[in-house]
């Protein structure tokens, strides 16, 4: 454990294993890393395939080590509960930043069982947080839910789009409008960046928001040819510093810390359900529910009244 | 009520709008239809995009119809938790039955908030079982995650593949190996479909299973000219008669009603957390995590006991 506070590669892969791997020690290890946390910066980044995300986290990672930061990034697969697929991932995108001890780069492959992202990324980003990375960087593909899921989980979501992308982009503007802090527009060289950027201004313009609400701003990028990275990490700061006046990091953390609480809560619920004695009386309940004899609502309050002390607790 | 169970459209589209919008009535619903259900057999269509999914939906639906069945459809869009999209979705796909009134066609946006398919799909699944159709195919995009569940939500599950689809095909396989119950290859006049066939029934060999485990088979069709779908229809019956005869029916459909029980309890239960009361509780203790002061475990263990009657209650 100590080994992974001074941020040791081995250590905290160990421990992010705990993580995916929802390991009976997790709880110990959370338990001791918690007066360790609350000092990174938890930037989230996502964008369609396509527009080039892994380029914008390696170009991001080389301009946050150039001002000096460590730099822990989680790339969050949605698209793949199934663990195989991580591993050729890591090969790929180690290289860039390998044998920097000040970058750490994992791969993971978000869980079907516990609800994907909700469970295990925001204990993977405390181990790293614990670690002592000053940016925690969690890329995920823009796949719906996983985008909305990510920015309740950021301090700063950045979303990343590109010209060319045709429909894809146009179906998900309506989605990512609400979800951005920041806007970048990676391979600006290109022609329709400029138009990208006019429409989605136009777009965000047109939502209504408080007039002392955030301005997104939309930085155009080359990831490639890592111009314009700068920019981003200075709009980064300036939202940070912004969340921070306005008393809005706080609430955002909190509500973070209180959807983790929630999930280990509704988890720890599940495991109890499935357990003997409980596992049985559900099973009752499903079989009546298959049948048609009941409903699964009726079925549902009876499990909830059999396992708690008060069923009205809360309630109107 | 009565109208629906008659799977009169505008009154079946009532109430799956009930399931999408959560409404305080879905219980009463429930309740009351709940003796109506159990009929309709569920069966789950996946694949990655391009590979037709809509157009081998649209013909296994004139295969059903051509032998009496009446159907009704979920088309389950996971990258959409927004639901605007939805909508054109459904004018596209009404086209080819409109005015037949024994097709019933619903594109579903999964819901974010609640977890997506595990939540809404089944309990739209039994409106329309409730309403009388034969079949209700679920038909969704396959993105890893929302696969594995809709494999856990229907009683055979069909993966569609098709020739030429490059990387994304073989990224996929190690994920729809094990939830195909039966697998179709479309665009059988292709070059490479006969290849995608042998490729997949190599690695479906390789996978250990019992020998009275089912065999998957693999059918070749071509939606668009809607050949080979009478096959389709044949397998599917043949699958479900081995469920039927070796219990696996019962125990697939007891495990739906069970994963739906469980969901609702655990809304349910974060409908109470949110409650007066509860709530501040649970910001008292977010505030605490994100401070750094307790971890997310123990405040976990928190909420639990302070609405849970008996905390030990299944553990070991």
């Amino acid at each position: 454990m100590a080994a992974a506070r001074e941020g040791q590669p081995r250590a905290v892969a160990r421990l992010i294993s705990f993580v995916e791997d929802d390991s009976p020690l997790l709880r110990e290890v959370m338990q001791a890393l918690a007066p360790h946390t609350g000092h990174a910066r938890v930037i989230g980044l996502t964008g369609a395939p396509g527009v080039g995300k892994s380029t914008t986290t390696n170009a991001l990672i080389a301009e946050l080590r150039r001002a000096g930061k460590r730099v822990g990034v989680l790339a969050v697969d949605p698209s793949s509960p199934f663990s195989g697929g991580a591993l050729l991932g890591d090969r790929i995108r180690m290289h860039d930043h390998a044998g920097d001890p000040d970058v750490y780069i994992r791969s993971m492959a978000s869980r079907g069982h516990l609800g994907g992202l909700s469970w295990s990324t925001p204990q993977a980003i405390r181990v790293l947080d614990a670690a002592g990375f000053d940016v925690v960087l969690v890329e995920t593909v823009g796949v719906g839910q996983s985008e909305v899921e990510i920015a309740g989980q950021a301090d700063t979501t950045l979303v990343l789009l590109a010209p060319g992308m045709g429909d894809g982009i146009q179906a998900a503007k309506a989605g990512i409008l609400e979800i951005g802090d920041l806007y970048v527009v990676n391979k600006a060289d290109r022609d329709g960046a400029d138009q990208v950027r006019r429409d989605l201004r136009g777009m965000l313009n047109l939502a209504e928001r408080r007039d002392d609400a955030w301005r997104q701003p939309i930085v155009k990028i080359s990831a490639a040819r890592q111009e314009g990275l700068a920019e981003v990490v200075e709009e980064i700061d300036r939202h940070h510093a912004f969340l921070a006046e306005t008393g809005e990091l706080h609430r955002r953390r909190t509500r973070r810390a209180r959807l983790e609480v929630e999930a280990i809560a509704v988890a720890e619920l599940r495991r109890r359900w499935a357990g003997v004695g409980v596992r049985g009386e559900l099973d009752t309940l499903a079989a009546g529910v298959a049948a048609g004899t009941t409903d699964p609502y009726t079925a549902a309050d009876a499990l909830l009244e059999a396992h708690l002390g008060d069923p009205g607790t809360g309630q109107a």
